[in-house]
């Protein structure tokens, strides 16, 4: 392997103005620089969305982490608050041809059962790596590949702009507030992907483990609605809070308000993800469905 | 006991616009109205802040369940939105000194993991008669006493119109998404409620139990802050999810951003509730501390 040199890493917080933990690990950060620093990089820290953040809301006029393909990001058109705010971004992190920033690290919580997560959006050897590296680590860590087959100038996501970019996802947790365990979390993940990112740089990666069980984003599920658009049914007890948990065919996945189970028609097993994360009502969307998939770490 | 004869019944949703369960309850019951009628009671549905459930926000202005102190409702210069719409829902369920409804139940959720808790906010031998029998048919709910010493023109609270009134609160359920546990809680417990307005206006309760074990609330407890009033901790993760389980003096009860254990202060052993409750934040409460008092079922 031949050493692959990053020097600048951004840590983004507050991308989603009401997903607290990010916000106040950043704020932590800045105030003690040294708890983020690592030989050979410059690590910088970056509040996505203090004006969403200074409302308590998610966002103000739009979601800020679906505002950057690289097309929505050159029409001068898109004005509103989130687009105006993701053309500055992009300034600083990207642009995503000739990126300031060669690696991002965005930070977020769901309300979801999803314990700590790494989001990985796009497909190149050095996140094999660090998914290796992350489960040798942090073995309770779920590695999430997200729709990583898109091209970079494709995806909308914050964490595109960079050289390389990541998700780091830690839930359940309640929009607007911290709890201990999801900031411990996060800060333990944010310092091994650091860690890692210096070993990578300086090619001084330790024996990794051959490979790594991840799961690979497939469809979003929506919940049951009548003619009027109504919602007429909630996930089921059964699949709540089970988040990375088979669901097989013919396996209740909602009830109805009226008490009567639904099923799962679809004909394989698949495994739920952001299963009723309150963020995705807007959508309508009950739940992420994932297949499980192994990442060779040493492949390409 | 002489019966007490029992009329009108309001059964509101939505008083605060991001807490679903009561809202879909009442939408369900407005669709199917014979799963909520008893013999001898009218019972009626309300939505109480459906602009509020519109924008998928706790409130447009100002919180509408802190609105019904009578000063305030005489005070025609409280005009903010909910302001308004606490003087229109009085008139409805009001006025306190003679309420066109009987009995009030509001329907709550919190982030916090509370269960399926009643709240009563006023004193009345009816309030001790409903713990017994709510007790009796489902033991896990929790009885808890808000501040009932208040008089009924003090109390700030929408359940404070009625002639009676009590609080539904059931968690954990994150803002603006439906679990199905919490709703069937929540449905179950509004249907022991009603079975017990139509057995206590009949004068024909069952024999209930001599005492039942409630919360008194004594206190909040606000998070720690510096001299800019910026949170420095959290709430600790062993307090965490754990309330109504006792705290000691000397216990663990915050966790600085630092990783610094902060210990509970107080001379007596105390019981939280709403314990880091999303919607507390904006008034900066990690928690309110209760004791643990006997109710006399057949008391005064």
């Amino acid at each position: 392997m031949v050493a692959d040199k990053i020097n600048k890493v951004s840590i983004v917080g507050g991308t989603h103005g009401n997903e607290f933990t990010g916000i106040y690990l950043v704020e932590k950060w800045q105030q003690q620089p040294q708890l983020i620093a690592r030989d050979g990089l410059t690590v910088e820290t970056v509040f996505a969305n203090p004006k969403a953040h200074g409302e308590n809301k998610r966002y103000i006029d739009s979601d800020l982490n679906r505002q950057f393909a690289s097309k929505d990001l050159a029409d001068a058109t898109l004005a509103n608050y989130e687009q105006s705010r993701a053309k500055v971004l992009h300034q600083h992190l990207g642009p995503k041809d000739a990126p300031n920033s060669d690696f991002v690290i965005d930070l977020h919580n769901t309300t979801s059962n999803m314990g700590p997560c790494l989001l990985l959006v796009q497909q190149d050897p050095v996140y094999n790596l660090l998914a290796g590296y992350l489960k040798m680590k942090m073995p309770e860590a779920v590695i999430f590949r997200d729709e990583d087959h898109l091209a970079k100038d494709q995806h909308h996501l914050l964490a595109s702009c960079g050289r390389f970019g990541v998700i780091v996802e830690v839930g359940p947790q309640s929009q607007s507030v911290i709890r201990q365990d999801v900031f411990e979390q996060m800060e333990t993940m944010t310092g091994h992907i650091l860690d890692f990112i210096q070993l990578y740089s300086d090619d001084a990666l330790p024996e990794l483990p051959k490979q790594v069980e991840a799961y690979l984003y497939l469809e979003s599920l929506t919940l049951p609605v009548d003619e009027q658009g109504r919602r007429t049914a909630m996930v089921h007890s059964r699949v709540q809070d089970h988040d990375f948990e088979a669901i097989h065919p013919g396996d209740p996945i909602f009830r109805s308000f009226n008490g009567e189970d639904i099923s799962y028609q679809g004909e394989k097993v698949v495994y739920p993800a952001f299963i009723n994360e309150a963020a995705y009502y807007d959508n309508n969307l009950a739940m992420s469905l994932m297949e499980k998939v192994t990442i060779k770490v040493y492949g390409d």
